[in-house]
This record gives structure tokens, C-alpha cells and sequence, in this order.
């Protein structure tokens, strides 16, 4: 009986792929392919990446008629102005709450968005608060991000970390790799 | 000058997705995703994927034209007989060293390939001595599993450890969801 009532329960997971390794976004975009493959409706915000950027995922993306939007001015950890940045990325959160609660969604990502909150231009209780009112039930919602808040950690049914254990950039003079790494 | 070599360094990264965690598959498959944006030559072998199934991914890679093969048996952690599932994984490693030799690829998946190291069934000494004489030198190889053995760890350039924070099954009542989970 319990495990009938395990296999009863149906609802949109809210995922958190967090941590300082490789993966977050890539596990994402892997999640958003097996969504396609179910011909399921998928949206979402890539905060920070330049609006005019074109990555491996952005083309892919393109190809395949998903909506997945950069709205970001092309921030980088080496960037110094912020005032751009954060003014990019808070609309792109507008844009986002729009889209997410119009129920036009089955699976919305939002790359990159704990960095809003890990910087104080979002609190994260609010954040919650507004997602535990207006996510409907059913849609999946994925974020990744360094440094996710505990409020949103709490609030996520499905939290992984992606820790780094080798990396090719700090033990070898490894360039990135197009098609991998963006 | 330390920072021009850097950037002309240009090989095919070993990328290993290991841990207990969610997110070592579909970060594998975003990596796909970016690279066929980028319309690189991709292929791979899911081991213990039944040959017959047809997952979010495989329906996906279909569609999109890449070739993921499913070589196994529908292999679980609930599996008895381990004979058939053992047989068919070896095959598929087989016919992943004749891909992988053929110099027919830039980027290439071995997934869930971990096992049939962890089980005992390939030495992971030969498997990484193999790989050292036959990969060619600028494909791209992404192995995914728990328990990566320390022999391919060493060999790898990029090593990411998927973590479990939070998990809904274990935490809660919910099922696995079709387009996230498989």
C-alpha cells in the first residue's frame, strides 16, 4: 500500500544543481533533452550569458525549437562593473516569473540563477515565497548555480552537488574546449 | 608567454562524471547537446540501457541524429542474474573499442561504463592501457558511473563527483518523472 501511494505521487520537481564542479548546467541541458524527447514543453533563462552569445547549447537549442533565452550582458568572474550585470539579471527574473506562471510550461530551467541571491540582489526567502505561490504544481523547474541558498535548498525536492575532483584547467595548460565546455 | 600556451593547448578531454549523486548521465548528454550545436561527429554506448527501451534521451538522440547505442538488458539494482547483463556489457565494450578506434568521432560516451569496472568484469588497468593506445588524440570521451576506479581517475583530465544533497525519493513520496528522470 505504501508503495502504491510512492507511485501515486506526480508533481513538478524543483531540481538544484549547486556546488564549485563541473555539470551544473550541462546536467540541465541533459534533463531539457530528455523533456524534448518527451515532446514536452520547455522554457527557460540563461542569466549572465550575453543575449547575443552563441554557444554549443544556444545552437543546439535553436535547432531543436527550444526557448531558452540569454539575458545577460556577458558577465565573467573577471568583470568589474556589476551595475549592468545585476540590472540584466533582475530583469531577466521578471521575464522568468512572467513565463513561469503563465502555465505555459511543463520543464523551465534557470541557468546560473543562485548567483542572485548569493550577491543580495534577490533575498531567497522571497524568491521561495514567490515560487511556493505562483510554480504550478506540475511544472519541473531546475536552477543551478554556485552557492545555492539555504532557503532554496529547503524548498527544492531534488538537490545534487557537483564537486570537482580533477580538473584540466588547474593540473594541465588545458584550453576550453568548444562543443564541451561551452 | 605562460598564458599563450595555455591557450594553445588543444586536446580531447577525458571527462568523468562519478558519485551517487543525480546529474552524471545528463551532464554527459548536455555535453552532446552543446557539441552537436557545434555539429561535431558524436556517438556513444549505453550500457545496460535495454537495447529495446526508449527513454527521454534515446527518443531525443534519434531525433537529433546521434547515434547512442543501447547495449544491454534492462539491467537494475534488483537484477539476480548477472550473467546475461555481464555478457551484454562486455559486447558493448567491445563494439565501443571499434567506434572509438575508428577515428569516426570527436566526442564519444561511454555510459554507466563504470560498472563493468567496478564489477570486476574489465580490468580498469587494461581499459585505461587500451584507451592510452587506441583513443584518438583530440576525441573528446565522457565516462559516466559510480565508483570510478582510481586507475581511470588518474588517466582522466576532468573528474566531477555528482553529490546527493536532497532526494525526493528518499525524502518524500514521489515517482520518477518521465522527461526528467529517464
Amino acid at each position: 500500500m505504501a508503495r502504491r501511494t510512492r507511485q501515486q505521487v506526480r508533481k513538478g520537481l524543483v531540481i538544484v544543481n549547486t556546488g564549485y564542479g563541473k555539470g551544473k548546467t550541462t546536467a540541465a541541458l541533459g534533463i531539457l533533452m530528455r523533456s524534448w524527447g518527451r515532446d514536452m514543453r520547455i522554457g527557460g533563462v540563461q542569466f549572465f550569458k550575453h543575449e547575443k552569445a552563441s554557444f554549443g547549447e544556444t545552437k543546439a537549442m535553436k535547432r531543436m525549437g527550444i526557448e531558452l533565452t540569454p539575458m545577460g550582458d556577458g558577465f565573467t568572474w573577471t568583470s568589474r562593473d556589476l551595475d549592468e550585470t545585476q540590472a540584466k539579471a533582475l530583469h531577466g527574473w521578471e521575464v522568468a516569473k512572467q513565463k513561469i506562471a503563465s502555465g505555459g510550461y511543463e520543464v523551465f530551467l534557470l541557468d546560473e540563477f543562485t548567483y542572485l541571491m548569493h550577491f543580495g540582489w534577490l533575498d531567497a526567502g522571497e524568491v521561495v515565497a514567490w515560487l511556493r505561490e505562483h510554480k504550478p504544481p506540475t511544472l519541473h523547474l531546475i536552477i543551478t548555480g554556485r552557492d545555492a541558498p539555504p532557503a532554496l535548498i529547503e524548498y527544492a525536492d531534488l538537490v545534487t552537488e557537483m564537486k570537482l575532483i580533477k580538473h584540466p584547467y588547474e593540473d594541465q595548460g588545458i584550453k576550453a574546449q568548444p562543443g564541451i565546455e561551452f
